[in-house]
């Protein structure tokens, strides 16, 4: 075999510092819009209208189109980069942390992808290790779009015994991202909000901590959706893809890509949280259970905290957890036991900073 | 469960005259027109090409696209925005009638919609109403770019005696659009319409009313299609992506949104009436058998009229009525019993307006 | 049954020198690239990326966009308007021969396609013919992009005594394009590559005549991608979309169209020719098995020839048989038995010309 193929990095090939200049660079069109659209269905007044985004302060690209893309599109988009490089090799997905939403993109925008290693601690039984790498999306003219840390457990190139690994590093990681930390996008400004055209007069006002919110509907995945999704995000874990391959596994299937249901669960919790147009931060996100074609996702959403703004009236912060469920309705909130353990419907434990326009004076 | 999640509006939530401004305005994109290729595989010259468009003088949006989209996209998303408001309660979409086409619809333009309602009768049984409404599309300068009449079947929040009902109010409706009311685009001319590059010499004059036209091919629907088809227009009616609440149901699967079948039908019958570049309006339409995702869709048509435009020699409008059958190949043309029951291979009724170019002296 | 469908051309309706004009030209737009890049997950940063392709010299249309759009996109779109004239009734897709890419295609250009009847063969069986044509595609300047030969064999509308076949006539055609008639993009210089940013190392020098390379990695088809490919590209043939119909056939199933197995293959080869950025030439090539929804297609890539472009010290040209193959690892390379016959996973065998960059001094 020749060895220009890439096979992906090992655990033993990842570095403390180490930076890793993602491949192919990616302009965002209003094509991957349409898709992203066709595969969750969203329904944000943000996302889906040029005027309504105008009108709210978004300065767009060029002049020609004004909406920003989805917060979680640009998240995918930067993710799917660095899976070559970070997760081919994955056992699991193990978590995300402080990710940081830092300027709006927009139809037009370049996105490359550069990760740094902050974190390895090779496991116990020497046939796999923990890597945290903190990842940043950068447009076109250098400017940082968004930025976040995730873990992936990583096979060992060589399997060797537990006493010969190095000592480990871990990152300091916030339990959520700190409110000075969040950035309103510039220009934005909640003032002319028009709250008829966004589905909802529920304000930032009207939600209390503690407050849960069923979600409603489900929505079934299909293989197509799945693998579409993430090949537009150009995510080539081989997992996602290659039944040939993965019918002789556990599941007998090709594992769902976790952003596709982070995605299926924000759109879903549009009922409830309409007026949520944008995500500000992932404080904290966990793939419980794998997900594969033929769930029906489901998700309900918790107040965890509510945050003004300092020097703005128009526009208030909501920290939510967001849980997606499969084949289960979510009237009931399944979560955890009372030993801990999450309920075997959890498919997605996520927490979430949103930004909502505050009822205005 | 929080009252934030909105449950949609039953029989008795609507009131004779009451507007509803439907939520999300939408912003088309030519990412919305590729998936609307890719869904239908819709070949008409107009909608395909910049080019052609612009040739027969479409003047596009803002000078950069010329194509308009097709009418029944615009249609569907309109359609879409009403369903949180209109039908998530409905126990059937009963029909539609009196659509019109208004303005071109071009990658650029804002889409929202407006619904009044028109009429009102509550069933016998107690349980159900028919909801009438007029629904508007309007574009980002407040113009109406298209209008139709449906009628849907709600459920009662709570059912009641028959008795009590309030006295039944019924729009009046025109069998069809009358030739006075059917709106040919401004600047429209096809003087210079290249019927080569339509793909048929087969002008208005060529068409006998009572001639029925076999569309010849069949396409199957996937569940990946149409869900992805429904999500694209935003249409949220559970019934078309929830398998895990649809497989205890009637036939066990998700049913396949009605105007899927009718982009479906119309795209078929390309073959056989490649020169009908836009639809007019729709003078009736009635979904008279479920869809469901392994169907295969075929098509036949039958001109049931033909009208002169006045002042025009360049164009003329044709009435067909568009029939899509399922499972069962068109060229026997079924339709109804001798008794007046449809046959149940058929999936659609469509009775339509379409606009052709003359053979010019 | 109407006269007004059309039910194609038979062998008998073909004449030499016979000169096609294919219906419905059709703008391609940033949707189609979108759609393109979830239906392969192509990873080529020269498609990707405005600022990459600007950077290498693409000039781009009325400079808004500068990518050009993957070469294999635009020759589907031509490819799928011949069908309804060329193959509709085709019993089988013989091969392509002297393909040649003459013009970036950019998004906001309109193709349209020519054929030319160039051969013309009755078979014995007098039950069908070979037809030989020679396909153009031309922009909205009326410049060509790019042409190709394919050979269909096609039923005959009336089956006759073979020993009444007129003289067959086969064109010459070469067995790879000669270098001078590889037509390098204007503008073009890999002077400022950005090999880190395309994902690879290898330039041309890397590459040796005789090397294999296996392309690791499986993409498993659904039926609801190979049928929005096709549809997106217009292609017509009923093979590939009813199932009512092909279910009593030999496989049971809608055939995938070659075309989507080529472009497979090519986003495939990413990973190991990450750097050929471009298809200059397809030589031969022949769908030896058919394809159909479930198959996990995998690739291998031979490198056939090498050769340096006249003048030039930025580029070179390789020539590679690209091998695609059907639920089969690639890392054993299979092809042909030692008696001449395809291996029966092989789906693909093509012969093509690609552009790398070379090491500068």
């Amino acid at each position: 075999m020749s060895s220009k193929t890439f096979e992906g990095n090992y655990f033993e090939d990842f570095k403390m510092g180490q930076i890793l200049r993602h491949a192919t660079p990616r302009t965002i069109t209003t094509g991957d819009v349409s898709l992203y659209s066709a595969l969750y269905g969203m329904r944000f007044a943000l996302q889906s209208s040029d005027e309504f985004a105008r009108n709210v302060g978004y300065a767009g690209n060029g002049g020609l189109e004004s909406a920003p893309v989805d917060d979680l599109l640009a998240f995918h988009v930067v993710f799917g980069k660095t899976v070559p490089d970070i997760s081919i090799n994955a056992v699991a997905n193990l978590g995300y942390a402080d990710c940081r939403f830092l300027l709006p993109v927009y139809p037009g925008d370049t996105l490359r992808a550069v990760s740094t290693v902050i974190g390895l601690k090779e496991n116990s039984n020497g046939k796999t290790g923990n890597v945290y790498v903190r990842t940043e999306g950068v447009n076109q003219l250098g400017e940082p779009v968004l930025e976040y840390v995730r873990w992936v457990m990583i096979n060992k190139r060589t399997p060797s015994p537990a006493e010969s690994a190095p000592e480990a590093v871990l990152p300091d990681l916030p339990e959520a991202v700190r409110l000075e930390d969040l950035t309103i996008p510039e220009g934005l400004s909640y003032v002319t909000y028009e709250s008829s055209l966004a589905g909802s007069d529920y304000m930032w006002e009207d939600y209390a901590v503690g407050e849960k919110i069923s979600h409603v509907d489900g929505m079934t995945i299909e293989a197509a959706d799945h693998m579409l999704a993430t090949r537009l995000y150009q995510n080539t874990a081989k997992v996602h893809f290659n039944l040939h391959a993965m019918k002789e596994g556990r599941l007998g299937e090709r594992i769902v890509y976790g952003g596709h249901v982070i995605s299926l669960a924000r759109a879903l919790s549009f009922n409830g949280l309409s007026n949520a147009q944008t995500v500000l931060a992932i404080n904290a996100g966990r793939h419980v259970n794998p997900c594969i074609a033929g769930d029906t996702v489901y998700a309900w959403s918790e107040v965890l905290d509510k945050a003004e703004v300092p020097g703005r009236d128009d526009l208030g912060a909501l920290r939510v957890r967001l849980v997606a469920l499969k084949d289960r309705t979510p009237e009931g909130f399944p979560y955890k036991t009372p030993e801990g353990k999450y309920d075997p419907a959890v498919l997605l434990d996520l927490d979430i900073w949103l930004l909502l326009p505050r009822r205005m004076a």
